[in-house]
């Protein structure tokens, strides 16, 4: 079986090699943890070079020396500037077209490194080779991905229980966090959104002091980390009866939910989801409310760049880990979105996560 | 009193305008949020120009048109490439130096602006320009990073209680953090580290199975946020007698501390806190065990780049908020650092974190 590098290097056939940087905290590429295996650690200033055989170079400074070794790749460690261009000018020798995570990359690390190397070399984007090969997960990533959708699909099943009249938004997202560390979540896969009302009509919105009401949507999409991987999903329910249209909406939205979903199998183009989801959205009274894309890629970081959108041209393969995420906003009334992670197989698809999709009224 | 962007202006003479770009998750850049004043929403692909008169343009998609509203600057909602094109084309008339956050923006997003601008147009680096900005922190941005503080410091204070012989680093990893959350945080600052024996010699380890024993050396290094605010702070405890060697480490580094934080006030030069303490500890038999910077900047993201370091030219301001941090390391045997966040005070500082410093064993 191939190694991850020589994956990565095999879908990258136009590069002589690829660096990976990580700049300072928060401008981590996860990418770096992928291709370097290191279950532990930061790796802040830290660089990964790949060459086209598949042989790495790690280079940390020495904070990161101990962890480092826990990892694959030949530790290179720098004490000061001169060790740092020593390494680069020796580990890309001859290497004349280089590769970036250009949307992972920061810009003043990519300039860094044409400093040390000082001489001319092509810089191309290798965040397709990248986002190809860990788009494919191998059984540890699964079963990483699994554990993290077990832990958030109890708290998605405990939803009701946390939910009363005068109850604000921030105190339910506390609560939903602090169970899915309990339950061994390593983290929060991003931050919970929990939007009550007509602030479920905002896609991004954060938790704020809003309270319940009766008749309100409670919108709460969330996720947590497990050994690096994330889940990913959103549970709408109600409290008490809401207005006919946002019942209305929950229909047509787990309706375009269901059908989206049954496109998802290995060899489906990555948009017959998405447009199968619309067609059912448009073609209802909700025409045009169904503001993004149906779904995205799901891994180390929670958005990864396999696009479930109208116009997307991938084709899904199995070992690919995807949300699933119809929704409908009214700005002023409310959002409905479903949401589950889904993972492709060669036959269709298998859902991650789980809680009960039907409407549901507390 | 003047804006955030007319301040940021201020320090930026040499440019015409500096543009913030937001890529995707995770690779948010916090300065959009802070010079927008945004509470709420990620804005992903988002980007604010800001020009020499303080004026500013912010510029969305319509995945995020309603929540920008809430913020600062005129909002420019974008549905097409064309209409983003246009958008920078017409902020951008006339300036020919532009400052990007070169260390918080993608290499892809600055590529990308260049592409829309399609002329010719110099790129500096306004990493510099916002930091001096966004270190200097408002009573506002105070009154959150002390809200943060008291809850992490109030976790340091039950640390005791959470540990117990066999009792596992990820399990009060995550009790630790499920306490922030249900206290009032709104997510970690930064993954906890809970490192307990050998473990805790690794500065940026991640929490894994190993079980307390007696005798071990038990470090956490943790924080929360609030209102986009972090905290940051390390407590270092015993289960038992440690061996001789940490007992004494730690009677090292709190005087270390202690002798650094006396360095902090407005006017000081950063690295004299650095010294300060690293004197102490090479004068110890730990000589070349404190392997990292004394401190750094706090705000929106865990470290800002105020550099508590012994090179630091930097020079305190009041209103600057800062991590005490000095450590000492045994690779093999453990690690010993105590952590403080602190504000730098025209007459000298105030520690906002606050946890029982002496030598502890349960």
């Amino acid at each position: 079986m191939l190694s991850r590098t020589q994956r990565l290097m095999e879908n990258a056939p136009d590069m002589d090699a690829i660096i990976i940087a990580n700049d300072g905290e928060p401008f981590l590429d996860s990418s770096f943890w992928y291709i370097t295996e290191q279950a532990s650690g930061c790796f802040e200033s830290s660089f990964a070079i790949i060459r086209k055989d598949g042989s790495m170079d790690v280079i940390v400074n020495i904070l990161e020396e101990e962890t480092a070794h826990c990892g694959k790749g030949d530790v290179k460690v720098y004490h000061n500037r001169q060790e740092l261009v020593d390494f680069f000018q020796q580990g890309l020798k001859g290497c004349e077209t280089i590769g970036f995570n250009t949307h992972s990359a920061s810009y003043a690390s990519v300039m860094a490194v044409k400093k040390f190397l000082d001489r001319d070399f092509k810089i191309v984007d290798a965040s397709d080779a990248l986002a190809h090969t860990y788009a494919i997960k191998d059984a540890k990533e699964i079963e990483a991905t699994r554990q993290a959708c077990k832990i958030s699909s109890q708290v998605a099943n405990e939803l009701p229980d946390y939910l009363s009249e005068g109850i604000t938004e921030k105190q339910v997202a506390a609560r939903m966090d602090a169970r899915m560390r309990e339950l061994g979540g390593t983290g929060n896969a991003f931050d919970t959104i929990a939007a009550f009302g007509p602030n479920s009509s905002q896609p991004h919105y954060m938790p704020g002091h809003y309270a319940l009401k009766k008749g309100d949507a409670a919108l709460f999409d969330f996720g947590t980390k497990y050994d690096r991987y994330c889940s990913d999903m959103t549970r709408t329910v109600f409290l008490g009866e809401p207005p006919e249209i946002l019942k209305r909406a929950y229909e047509v939205v787990l309706e375009a939910q269901t059908a989206g979903i049954e496109e998802y199998h290995a060899g489906a183009l990555a948009n017959a989801a998405d447009l199968a989801a619309r067609k059912i959205i448009d073609e209802s009274e909700f025409k045009g409310k169904f503001i993004h894309s149906f779904g995205h890629g799901i891994g180390m970081d929670v958005h990864q760049p396999i696009h479930i959108s109208p116009k997307s041209e991938q084709v899904l393969e199995a070992g690919n880990i995807v949300s699933a995420e119809p929704g409908i906003y009214i700005p002023g009334v409310g959002g409905i979105r479903i949401e589950d992670t889904v993972l492709i197989t060669e036959n269709g698809c298998e859902r991650l996560t789980s809680f009960p999709h039907e409407f549901t009224v507390i």
